[in-house]
């Protein structure tokens, strides 16, 4: 039994003390102990690929922080990189597959990969994961979407406007689809296996899906990402396993992600959370949505943005506090500090119980 | 009088017998024939510099396509340029300032400068480029929004998050509006400098409003967005000239947006132009919003893309049809040529006039 399951609580629309409150890579560069950590990896992929040093770096900002949930360390791409695309980060410049998908013969020879086989590190990392964290919080798992996958993995690289993968999508719309369907397959049975291992919520991140237009989101991102929630393990260890879907962009789609079958949506800064949840209604919590950037502000702003965030959602159950996106590189670990005191400690008065 | 002022008739949300269509760097690198003038200048300054070569450039696309509109050929850092910052391009890597406004004394220094003594070669650009165009079609004029010429000016260089100016924008709020105060007084004198010399309709460009929260996007783009507009010349030379406003990303803020002051609200691919029509009602007209990379799918489905765009904002006035930003360099212009001719040839049915 999870001694703190406000985040599983919130992310069902179930009543809570106050509102819950983790951040998108709680775990990095920000945090000096983080950096100890990896300096003791060769490289990042390294870093990913020992559970016991995933498993140290997972748990820091739940030691320092007393966050409501801890996330699964770990990046989008190992998936890929387990699909054969040989995947390496360069310093300074992000990653690069060796083999980027652009040839018709390599797109039809693309398959799902065995999570137990090809992804063991992963799945060993959430065991161990969970045997540290001991019941104190739940663990996200979490997976890159169809479209995100797909971006980098016809691109090659990261970008901002991933040309590449829009360009097939328009001129080879039949490839562009069966590498989304190898993808929503993989996906999903990847989540699943992550559920299976002690995963008690995922997390879907569409990072890239608002470089499409409306009707190109609908197409190649929103459809396989019904699809991976349709196949997912919804209970396990006789309780409910939210799926979050983040769409970085998605504000003007809210109504049709709120759609898609997940119990949350993510929601980056740039909507008022009040104006958002008056979209989605009922249906679905949300997560979010302070920009990453307030946290390079003075302490006591970054106070007052928290309060802003709380205040924009209003009373009620189903929201998770987080941020728009991941945390900063060069944020002060101190102000994340302000950043929880103030949820913790101001959140309560948006959940009384009616009388 | 204009032979064609269709855009001109468009942006006003009058009858038209078709849907005119221009394009957001239709003056540029995917022309072989720019390439060819761009070579004559030692630099793209000097180019900008030279209101020989800018009229050539400009006219460029209106003689290969019959675009039913010119824009002046410049850059929008020129004004902060003009403001002592000194610009200059770095090949491959873009535009730098030398001196980026980081410190309170050449804040509080900052002044706008006098558009016919420190841009006096944009000036004589667009009272060339109309002798050039011959009342053939309207030159639209342009500068960015204060925002987004901030972003540059605190940053000293582009990229695609510009936390250091959103910094500022949290941690010194003060100083980011002593910012934009002279901005949006340096860009209507601007614009209306451009005016006075002859240009039919204006146009600001809010590519970083985007990248700001909701609150964030009124508190410091879009109150700036609508000073310019209440400053700007409405009438010249017995015509109104109409204002265009386009804040990439600002999909989700369109309502708002649509209450600026702007005739015409620019919109990105992010939107479909319906939904986007359907929000800001007969207040304003709408400029867009194909996205840029259809023009590097075959040409029948450039073809069939834009006829989506045309079906999306149905029929009546008030549609410029545009892209949803610039061309890509890599755009074959033959590409161009069938979006051009699609648009010219099957938007008529979108325009008969009432039985």
């Amino acid at each position: 039994m999870l001694k703190n399951d406000r985040v599983l609580r919130a992310l069902l629309r179930e009543p809570v003390d106050r509102t819950p409150i983790w951040l998108m890579r709680q775990a990095g560069r920000y945090l000096p102990e983080y950096r100890q950590t990896r300096a003791r990896a060769e490289s990042f992929l390294d870093l990913c690929r020992s559970p016991d040093l995933c498993t140290e770096v997972a748990l820091q900002p739940i030691v320092r922080y007393g966050f409501d949930a801890a996330i699964l360390f770990s990046d989008i791409l190992t998936l890929p990189d387990a699909m054969g695309l040989g995947l390496r980060f360069v310093e300074g410049e992000g990653p690069r597959f060796e083999q980027p998908l652009r040839e018709e013969w390599a797109i039809r020879n693309l398959s799902p990969p065995d999570p137990e086989l090809e992804l063991g590190y992963v799945l060993e990392a959430v065991r161990m994961i969970k045997r540290a964290l001991a019941d104190e919080v739940p663990l996200i798992g979490f997976a890159g979407s169809p479209w995100t996958l797909a971006c980098y993995m016809v691109e090659g690289a990261g970008n901002s406007d991933f040309t590449v993968a829009k360009q097939m999508a328009f001129s080879r719309p039949d490839l562009m689809h069966r590498i989304l369907q190898v993808n929503a397959t993989a996906v999903a049975d990847y989540l699943n296996a992550q559920i299976a291992a002690g995963a008690d919520a995922v997390m879907l991140f569409d990072t890239w899906g608002g470089v499409l237009s409306e009707a190109s989101f609908i197409e190649f991102s929103l459809k396989y990402l019904e699809l991976v929630c349709a196949r997912l393990t919804r209970t396990a260890r006789g309780r409910r396993v939210p799926v979050i879907v983040f769409v970085k962009g998605g504000g003007v789609w809210l109504k049709q992600i709120a759609e898609c079958g997940a119990d949350a949506i993510g929601v980056d800064w740039t909507i008022d959370l009040g104006r958002a949840r008056a979209q989605v209604g009922d249906r679905v919590a949300l997560q979010g949505n302070l920009d990453p950037v307030a946290l390079l502000a003075p302490p006591e702003r970054v106070a007052q943005e928290a309060v802003r965030v709380l205040e924009s959602y209003g009373e009620g159950p189903g929201h998770v506090f987080n941020l728009g996106h991941g945390v900063l590189p060069e944020t002060p670990p101190e102000h994340v500090a302000v950043l929880v005191e103030t949820v913790q400690h101001q959140s309560g008065r948006f959940h009384r119980s009616p009388e």
